[in-house]
């Protein structure tokens, strides 16, 4: 297999993450194509030196990939592999950056035999999107995990942890439902919360509109994610449906609980209840 | 009344509100006098220029002051209210800066006839605490809320308003009732939800302790206020308990309805709700 340096590769999917991985891997590999549905999104990512070349067809440039890469929604991604499962010339390496892999990995099974698959998905998702927000760093410093499939070969997953290392990221291999119960916890949930939030500040404005007026920094950052864009999360929402009705019921569990100790005005049970995530959030994190 | 260039303030209390508060007024008030429990906080106050003199002893500077800023949680705040009542001079502003309004000012309508009371709440609270994180610019920009009492008199009012507009904040007056149902849903409601996110993932994490690697910048904002102090907290949550419990069980009835919408597989349903959150959170602030 050819090292890196190499590669020719496509990016499908120029918005957050597509162009940003683009800007990060351009120079390091042979070539750096980009496809984004939008012309004028293309010409964004010639201008700005992110891609060698640029179209708005995926067929047109996918013979010459060593290297695909899917960076799109989801399900567009599940949609993308069977359409191009006819076309992708022998020995092309197919990596995708979808949210969740279950469902991901499952279609990538149902591969032609000589297509080497390989799940991805760095961990620096952000709710502004599109290639406006997008930034050669952004995978600076996160963890990007990599969820192989039986038959994704040692030489594939070696050509990832280059490419996750080239772009300043961390590699992580996990299994695909191993993935989707975490990120369930760490990424789906917060983001539920923040809409429920952001809901609920919603109906007490209609009662109320000086509501909005007394919203500080602490609900800024606390519905942050109630912005993220729709159909991505929509996609994710549906695609790992029971592990995420699996978080929200544990979580609505806990927060029955402190509902409880805050009724009952059980200020020790309180205390140590918020103690514990006080604890846990500082050893997290310093801000 | 005098004017603020002429006051006397005493600051009681010097964590993150009163010393930021003292920095914002110093210059701006005739003397300002801060109070703190320990030696070394006054210390700190003195060294950067905070205060003009400090002391460990309310009592012993409470002569000389034409206001006196109460800037400590919200149940220590409603203990002294009780003990400095016979030692407060005629004439004497109190002001306090809880973040609770309604036990508090029912404990200042029982002051001595000559005192002038007047409840506060500066919407600038960070999840961290203590001196170190106090800061005179900290005031800038935020809403400041005021909620007079029958017996506030105009004078008091007024001399209120200068205070809030030296320290570059605005002023906003409300009723304590109105006050705490707001601050329920806009401030306390999302401490909850944080601490209910890390209580899951804590839970989550005993099952499978990589949850913690998969914690990207989501997770990081939507946890920030699980960091905050505790016992400033639990006496908000105990001091505004039923404005507390009735948004939780606004929340938790929003947050039932995503997850219907997420198990129903109701895509339109559920995109129809999540694109109110986004457009709301998108109205509100850009990042």
């Amino acid at each position: 297999m050819k090292a890196l340096a190499d590669i020719d590769i496509v990016i499908v999917g120029l918005g957050l993450m597509g162009a940003s991985l683009a800007g990060a891997l351009r120079g390091k590999c042979r070539t750096v194509v980009g496809v984004g549905r939008r012309e004028e999104t293309v010409t964004t990512a010639l201008e700005r030196g992110w891609i060698d070349r640029g179209s708005a067809n995926l067929t047109s440039c996918i013979d010459e990939a060593d290297v695909v890469v899917l960076a799109t929604p989801v399900r567009t991604i599940m949609e993308m592999l069977d359409s191009i499962a006819p076309i992708l010339p022998s020995g092309t390496v197919v990596i995708d950056l979808g949210s969740t892999k279950g469902c991901i990995t499952d279609r990538m099974a149902r591969l032609p035999p000589h297509i080497q698959p390989l799940g991805g998905h760095p961990m620096c998702g952000r709710e502004v999107s599109g290639i406006d927000a997008a930034d050669p760093t952004l995978y600076q410093g996160c963890t990007f995990i990599l969820t192989p499939l039986e038959r994704t070969s040692p030489e594939t997953l070696a050509l990832g942890y280059e490419l996750v290392e080239a772009v300043g990221a961390h590699p992580l291999i996990l299994t695909p439902e191993r993935h989707d119960r975490l990120v369930a916890v760490a990424s789906h949930l917060p983001y539920l919360l923040a809409c429920a939030l952001v809901a609920t500040a919603e109906k007490a404005g209609q009662e109320d509109p000086m509501v909005w007026k007394v919203c500080a920094s602490g609900f800024r950052d606390s519905s942050r994610l109630a912005a993220s864009e729709i159909t991505m999360m929509l996609d994710i929402l549906l695609t790992n449906r029971s592990a995420v009705l699996q978080m929200l019921e544990m979580c609505d569990k806990e927060l029955h609980q402190l509902a409880e100790l805050v009724a009952s005005e059980d200020e020790e049970g309180l205390r140590a209840a918020l103690t514990v995530c006080r604890e846990r959030r500082r050893t997290m994190y310093t801000h």
